[in-house]
């Protein structure tokens, strides 16, 4: 079943084949990816697409001499069964286990971690330059995808390799992803790759590796119609008639459109590439979900799929479950929407991970997907604030940190009313490292007139959307991934006080400031706290649990309280200490010359936490009712040894 | 002198007059900002190259029902006398005074506040968007330099315009700024306006006013020669000879290049762009420091001078002030350069703000300016990092907001060995509340891996540079603007320990730990500390003082041992309380499990500071020695009223 997979320890290996047993090598290639990723998720119709495409790089180019950069890094499993870790590539994405996403320490074919879009052409390029600057010869290859190319980034570096001519590859892995109209002419395009290859294109490429500059005109792809996504007019210059006009206006080579399922081109192409001066853009025409028909079908499904059947290709569903938190967002933002016209939702570029679709299909014109682009994102939600109306942002935590700047110069500065909804706050289990949103606190918490929430559960996250379109100025609120804890769901939409914690148990602040301790939990955390205190009184151990709900503002009067009550806070969060919600706690008692209280903090360390399932990273970073009853403890028995 | 200037309170005056008094009147207005500004200094020169821009604005279209949004915002003194703010010009970038940039609280006509660049066309594209969902009519139009567009945020937000359709009026003011040999070839085309007026662009767009959309080829500029530079090759591309073909690809209408001095060519135009239909890009070509031959001469000197004579143009200096930090930090980096090939210098156009342009004139091969691109210069940075050199990325606090991303994901999870060189830390002075640099310590220590430092002194940052180059992984090293303390400076260059104070007072911190109290200042606010100390011993209070030097990771042991001893501390730092300096100390003494000792943490309160100079500032929010002594005198009678 994999005969050739298996003599594979290295791209070395790869190189020694003919290109009909890289064509068996790449069907093998398939059916390991879509058997192992079958058991728990993961990327599966990038990886799909660029079977052949990877085996050329690797064919072509002497990784790793030559350095690789992968964008985004989604589709890098074929990459990574090529480059030695095809043992553990069961492992993908679980505790202890290979990465979904590059890493440096994974592999010296690693050469630079990637998980967030558009940052490949400025790490290559840096790459590029050092190499002139040291006098080395190696080739740097950097490779991004269609939808990567809308983020302002990527056209930053694009800008600058045209003015710093270093030698540079840059393949433009186009997917065609989202215009799926145009699906038919391309691949009729595509079928007609032998006449492709007599074009002026491909006779100008040959030409010039042999050392000819001549300018010849481009031919390329037909223009297509724009299909009124983000991407698309970007997609539709960039492929236009004059096909990659505009790269060549910015001092970069292009050359293409070439199949990126056929590898006799790529290696001639590649081949070629290599011998071309400057920077150059080769454009490769792949299709996500290549060669298993039903992630061909519906590449928007198998982009990151759960568990599934990889025999009948049918997804596993646990009926029953409760709803995700993203659905009740979403639900809850087009009910908010049906009353009040003055809300609109704008995405980044993911209208099916933030919920944002449902928006879209109930309201179309309140709906606006930017494209990987959160700068523009946030500040174009300014221009519609100052325009009498109520953005909702809705971007995952840790893609918000693209935006800090707007959130500050364009929003907050100018006290605008935004409603930043950040998804994927907190640990988000096997995606790792770069995708936990943990430091969301921090950077909202820390800008002049932001009010910062968290919900304990899906129907608090309800009203807190609700709350939060209703106030004014700039509001933050983030909510964790998965699913909700499955608590009744109202109908009901109700305000929430600003800055208003709510205590859980016991009943009256009052008795609450008698009890031993105080655990103040934030958003996610709050379930734990609820079970720890439970637990802990049947020690005989008394504590007081908060909902705190406000990061920003805290519930000063509550916090005080309990303080100066109790003598014994512990506060628990989601989110790395520094700067956190602890930190506000920990500020609010300097501010209030609070000093004799003992405060603990539960959160995150120092440090970026790995990727894994999220019950083995909570249970391992602490952030689980037994680690808080471990706190409390440790709190009281020092307390009466101190006594 | 001014008689037409007297009589504007408002654009309707200004619609008005005829052309030869709107001619009088530029000149008068511009007499009228050489003057002003001479007396504090300003931003001098792009003032002078808007006048009849701003003017013909304002004269066709209906503000402030018309919604003019301008990018940067250093450009708006000619749109501040025209609307109103004549009386109170005098009092610009004053403590009090008007802003030197825009705020939406200043005045209507202020529609979107502005001094981070390229964030125009998605603040107005929102406010286009708001208007068509709630039917309103009036125009949008964003104003934006050539420069601008460099930056990432403002061609994505060209991309999701084009996409978008709605109508949308770009003005980009093309001041070629950084090509200065270009200039007689632009001359010599402006020369010819006349000629330009019957060119197909022009007549194109009258059609297209008059509803005809019939696709006429578009005739520009000349291609331009390359010069080198990072704006080049985009404003090439954009300047070529089918001038705004990129634009017509993405979807918007391009006409242009137009005289951006000549009244009558403006108002005609700008009469037939508000009746085209959909986005509508405009070149109007303007120069720098128009009408006043010393800033017309050397636009870079003359965009932001300090004080000057406005009879001779000669700017004022105080011979003998001692260098700058930024002098003091750009001549250090040429030294370690000149011993360590590995060290890089990236800007990201601030060559002369930053001092890079030493680095530049002494080492250009190892310079990079990579255009306002913060997002790609970190990034970027991260590459040559990999290739084996040591980036220096040379960036203002305030503009580094932009990068923290990439800061977190391209450089810290990968421990990249990238030096963060933020000057403009802390309070800035009269560029006010978006300039000021007091997020800086909360986003640099929120992210794992990253060592974070600020020297107190000009001679103390020549061995943090030292230092920082000479350490692994991520460090980021702010310093504030303005001159040095005018300390004697060495040639010696040292290492300084990782993570360890310097105690400044008494001598050993067996006698520091038995003072009353303990001040640990951070970066420029140490000598403030040691004022303090001074002055309190005089009172009998016996004050330790440390030099912090670190805020990540912190000198836990001598802070601890501080904090155990004194029982009394206090922190000071110029930046905002939360997530800062002294929020890094409580947290450790949380993390300690130390009680019992007082903190007072003086730092920004959780606003935005305005403008004005800095004395006033310090003073206004207790980052003086007064305000140390202040506290530690109710530090202490607070204790000794407790026993």
């Amino acid at each position: 079943m994999t005969s050739i997979l298996d003599t594979i320890d290295g791209p070395e290996q790869l190189r020694t084949l003919t290109i009909p047993q890289m064509e068996l090598l790449a069907k093998e290639i398939r059916r390991e990816i879509i058997e192992k990723v079958s058991v728990r998720g993961g990327h599966l119709a990038p990886n799909l697409g660029v079977v052949e495409l990877t085996m050329a790089l690797h064919y072509v180019f002497n990784t790793p001499n030559d350095l690789l950069v992968w964008d985004i890094g989604h589709q890098a499993y074929v990459h990574k069964l090529l480059t030695g870790r095809r043992e553990r590539f069961h492992t993908i994405r679980q505790f202890g286990g290979l990465s979904g996403y590059l890493r440096r320490d994974e592999s010296p074919y690693d050469t630079f971690g990637a998980s967030h879009a558009s940052t490949s052409i400025s790490a290559a390029l840096g790459m590029a330059a050092a190499r002139d600057l040291q006098g080395e010869r190696h080739k740097v290859i950097a490779v991004i995808g269609d939808g990567s190319l809308t983020g302002g980034m990527a056209l930053e570096a694009i800008n600058n390799a045209g003015s710093l001519k270093k030698n540079l590859i840059i393949v433009l892995n186009d997917n065609d992803k989202s215009i799926s109209d145009n699906v038919g002419a391309l691949s009729q395009h595509l079928s007609n790759v032998r006449r492709m290859q007599t074009t002026p294109s491909y006779r100008r490429l040959r030409e010039m590796a042999k050392g000819s500059i001549e300018r010849l005109p481009v031919v390329g792809d037909k223009a297509r119609e724009a299909a009124g996504r983000a991407e698309t007019s970007f997609k539709q210059f960039m492929m236009h008639s004059k096909s990659g006009a505009i790269f060549e206006e910015l001092g970069l080579k292009f050359f293409g459109p070439f199949d990126g399922h056929d590898l006799n081109t790529m290696l001639d192409v590649f081949e070629n590439v290599k011998m071309v001066d400057g920077p150059v853009i080769v454009q490769m025409v792949t299709k996500k979900g290549k060669g298993w028909e039903v992630a061909e079908g519906d590449s928007t499904t198998w982009h990151g799929p759960g568990a599934y059947d990889y025999k009948t290709g049918v997804i596993k569903k646990n009926a029953g479950d409760p709803p995700s938190y993203t659905e009740v967002f979403a639900n809850t933002l087009v009910s908010i929407a049906e009353k009040n016209p003055k809300v609109v939702g704008i995405t980044a570029a993911m209208e099916e991970g933030t919920g944002l679709k449902k928006l879209r299909q109930r309201f179309p014109e309140r709906y606006f997907d930017v494209g990987i682009a959160e700068q523009h994102a946030v500040t174009f939600a300014g221009g519609l604030a100052v325009g009498g109306l109520t953005p909702v942002v809705a971007i995952y935590s840790t893609f918000m940190q693209r935006a800090i700047d707007q959130i500050i110069h364009d929003i907050c500065v100018q006290n605008l009313h935004v409603v930043f909804a950040m998804d994927r706050a907190g640990l988000v289990g096997e995606d790792g490292q770069t995708q936990h949103g943990v430091f969301d606190i921090a950077f909202t918490r820390m800008i002049p007139g932001m009010k910062v929430m968290a919900p304990k559960d899906e129907e608090e996250l309800r009203n807190m959307l609700y709350t939060a379109v209703a106030l004014d100025g700039p509001v933050a609120l983030r909510y964790p991934r998965g699913k909700g804890l499955g608590i009744p769901m109202t109908n009901d939409l109700h305000l929430l006080e600003v800055g208003k914690a709510e205590l859980l148990s016991p009943d009256t602040i009052e008795t609450a400031e008698q009890q031993d301790v105080a655990i103040l939990a934030y958003g996610s955390m709050v379930a734990q706290a609820e079970l720890a205190a439970k637990e802990l009184a049947d020690e005989g151990i008394h504590a007081a649990v908060v909902n705190a709900r406000w990061a920003k503002p805290l519930d000063e009067d509550m916090i005080l309280r309990l303080a100066q009550g109790t003598k014994h806070l512990v506060t628990i969060e989601d989110h790395v200490a520094t700067g956190g919600f602890g930190s506000a706690v920990l500020e609010l008692l300097e501010q209030r010359n609070i000093k004799d209280v003992e405060v603990t903090v539960i959160a995150l360390p120092d440090k970026f936490v790995e990727h894994g399932a999220l019950t083995i990273l909570k249970e391992l970073y602490g952030l689980s009712s037994a680690h808080i009853k471990d706190v409390v403890r440790a709190q009281l028995n020092a307390h009466t040894l101190a006594k």
